[in-house]
């Protein structure tokens, strides 16, 4: 039996990655049945959960991902620039799975605490991405700085949040453009 | 047999609907169970559900009670008010319960069109009361001028379910107090 390369295991977790993302935004956590994961992977289970432990792991993987390329849209173009991202994609079947992945997580960090503390170091990257943005952004001078740093990033998180929800929840997107408007000018120098 | 007053039948109502909401919010949607209802009430299932049809319309009933509480709440005080009174209440396991049923909510309003259709009167209500408040305080001159009222409204909004998922999602309250600040600061004349 010829030896596998870590090379050829990388890129197969990445395909697996890539098709089971797909298919929680399709049909989300619930609905992504193994059977389902097996198809859009045109892989058996077996081979499936030789690289991911079980379906929660997968799970977490595809939002761990995620939570990566959300951390280097951060760096590059703030949070609200993501907000902005989210509400441009927000008719697309994809987002509407993704939403819904979304909220998956939120109701496992409310129930799971091992989902909690394994998805924490995620969160807390995205908080100090975010930060990091805010303190070169009052180093520039575009930034308030009458308030702390500390604040103005809880505050865009807690836009996302409530963006992610009502988006989540498939209200229209309505005036929420110009809302983002208002989001970005209270962090900013008047 | 005797026969029961219009009187008799809301009082019974509203002690199961009290009762029923005190469960939700102690065990989540999923976690109460109909034998739980039936302790939390202290009635058998058949009287419980000759006055509502089904555990979802009990549900949907105590959420519908809340919003109404809410409406009132908003009109009266405005929606950041709202906010600061959930901040305050929020390491209390009531409202842990009380905020994982709004998820609940919120998942059943992506995945359930009926459901949805019944919940968008209320939360029309509640869409009409902040805005409402908002044309009161414009008037009174306490309101930024230069962003219309439907902008404003979303606005609070979007803090309002932002500060909702936060919180469902088990995060600690950090220094959300002078975030709330920041966003009463933001609809208001400069």
């Amino acid at each position: 039996m010829p030896r596998v390369s870590q090379d050829q295991l990388d890129a197969r977790r990445q395909e697996i990655l890539g098709a089971a993302r797909a298919c929680f935004a399709r049909h989300g956590y619930e609905g992504a049945t193994v059977r389902r994961l097996e198809e859009a992977t045109g892989l058996s289970r077996g081979a499936i959960f030789h690289h991911f432990r079980d379906k929660d792991s997968l799970f977490l993987a595809v939002a761990e991902d995620d939570a990566v390329a959300m951390v280097e849209t951060v760096a590059r173009n703030g949070l609200v620039q993501v907000m902005r991202d989210l509400l441009a994609r927000a008719d697309s079947s994809e987002t509407a799975g993704w939403l819904g992945s979304q909220l998956e997580v939120s109701r496992r960090l409310r129930t799971d605490p091992d989902f909690a503390k394994r998805w924490a170091q995620r969160s807390a990257a995205i908080t100090d991405a975010t930060h990091e943005r805010l303190r070169r952004q009052r180093e520039a001078g575009v930034l308030r700085d009458d308030v702390p740093l500390e604040v103005l990033t809880q505050f865009l998180e807690l836009a996302y949040d409530g963006l992610v929800l009502h988006l989540a929840m498939g209200r229209p997107a309505g005036d929420l453009g110009r809302v983002l408007d208002l989001v970005e000018e209270a962090v900013r120098r008047a």
